[in-house]
C-alpha cells in the first residue's frame, strides 16, 4: 500500500521547509533511509514536558516498528496514541567550502508524524523475529527463542509511514562565485557508519555467515 | 562552573528510569559524548504538536551549541525561549546474545533539557568560528570568513547542560545463567562512524593537514 504522495509532502507538518529542494517525499527514498537505521530518535511530550529519547526501530512493510520493556515510560506514553514524531538521521560528511558561511554537512533524515499502535497477538513475536532477521539474517532460527513470559514483558509498537517526509544533502560545497579562486581546500569529508572487528565472548561457538562478514562488508576495509 | 551532580541525577526528567545503572551524571562523561557528536537531535512542541529534528552542534564550556538560518522554524521557536530536549546518541555495537530476548545495543547517549538561549554580538562570531575549529582545526584562520550579512542572516542558540544525564551501555551479551552452554555464537558486533577518503573539488587548494589526516585516522584503516 502505497500512502505517500510521490510529488508533495503528504501533510503541512511533513513539508520541508528549510531549503526546500531538499525534501523528497517518494516511498522508495523514505524506506532506503529507514532501513539503514538501526536507532530512531522518538520525541514525545508528557506532564514534564518534551522527551527526546533513542531506541531501536525496523521498517516492515509500511510501518516503523519499536520495541521495549513494559515499564518503558516512553513505551506506555507511545502506546496510549500520543502524537510523537520519530526521526531517523545519517550523516554522511562534513561539507568545506570556501567561506565560513557556506560549510554545510552531507545528510540523509526522515520525519515520521503519527501515533504509535500497540502490536499484539501472534504479530509481536513475528515482529520480533523480524527485528532480529533484519540485523543477523539466520539468528533467528540458532538462538532461543523467546518465551510466553519474555514476550509478555515486551512492548512492540509500530507507527504507520503515512505522514513521512525524507530530506536529503549530497555533493560538494556551494560556493559564491567571488570565492571559487580563493586559495582554500574545498570538499567533502565523507563518514559512514562501519563495522569494526567483532568481539567473540570467551566461550561461545563458532561464527555464523553474518558475523564472518560483517567486518570485511566494511567500506574502509574492502579498499 | 560545574553545575552538574556527580552523583544523582539533577532533575526529575533527567533521572535514567529504565536500566537506571546505566544512568551517568558525571560531567566528564557528558563532555565526551557530546564532543564526539557532529549532530543532535532537538525534539520542540508547537501548534502542529511535537517536532524531532537533527540539527549540528558543539560544545563549549557548559553549554551546547546549535546554530542555522533565522529563517529555521525549529531555531526560531528555540529562541522564543521554548522548553526543548536536545539528545546525541552514538551507536557502539549490536550485542548478540544467546537468546533473542537479551539482544542489546552498546551505546552511548546524552539528553539535555531546557531552553536555549539566544547567542549575540561579538559572541556570535566567535561562536561560529569555535564551531568550524572544533570540525577542522585551523580552518577558520584559512577560508573567508562571515561578512556582517552573513552573520546577520545566522542564528546561534547555546542551552546550558545543568540539566543534562547521560546513558551509556558498554560490554557483552547478559545472557541467562540456562542459556550459556547453547551452541549459538555470541558476542559484540561493533561499529563507529568512521572517516572515508576525501573527496576534493576539481579546482581547490592543497589539502591541509586536518583533510590529509581524515581517513588515516580511522578505525578501520589503521589497523
Amino acid at each position: 500500500m502505497n500512502t505517500i504522495d510521490k510529488k508533495g509532502a503528504p501533510s503541512l507538518r511533513t513539508q520541508v521547509r528549510r531549503v526546500a529542494q531538499r525534501g523528497q517525499y517518494d516511498q522508495a527514498t523514505l524506506y532506503a533511509i529507514l532501513d539503514e537505521a538501526y536507532v530512531c530518535h522518538i520525541a514525545f511530550a508528557d506532564d514534564d514536558g518534551v522527551h527526546c529519547l533513542p531506541t531501536a526501530c525496523w521498517r516492515e512493510g509500511d510501518h516503523l516498528y519499536v520495541h521495549g520493556s513494559n515499564g518503558s515510560r516512553m513505551l506506555k506514553l507511545a502506546a496510549s496514541g500520543a502524537q510523537v514524531c520519530v526521526t531517523v538521521t545519517h550523516l554522511d560528511g562534513l561539507v568545506l567550502a570556501r567561506s565560513a558561511f557556506n560549510h554545510s554537512m552531507n545528510y540523509r533524515s526522515a520525519v515520521v508524524y503519527g501515533a504509535f499502535e500497540l502490536v499484539s497477538g501472534e504479530g509481536k513475536a513475528a515482529a520480533l523475529e523480524t527485528f532480529l532477521e533484519s540485523i543477523a539474517p539466520g539468528r533467528a532460527r540458532e538462538v532461543r527463542s523467546g518465551n510466553a513470559k519474555e514476550l509478555a514483558a515486551t512492548t512492540v509498537l509500530r507507527i504507520s509511514l503515512t505522514e513521512a517526509a525524507a530530506k536529503i544533502r549530497t555533493g560538494g560545497p556551494k560556493d559564491d562565485d567571488d570565492d571559487l579562486g580563493l586559495p582554500v581546500w574545498a570538499g567533502v569529508l565523507p563518514m559512514t557508519l562501519a563495522p569494526l572487528a567483532p568481539i567473540a565472548e570467551a566461550e561461545t561457538a563458532e561464527p555464523p555467515k553474518y558475523v564472518r562478514s560483517w567486518h570485511t562488508a566494511s567500506p574502509n576495509s574492502m579498499e
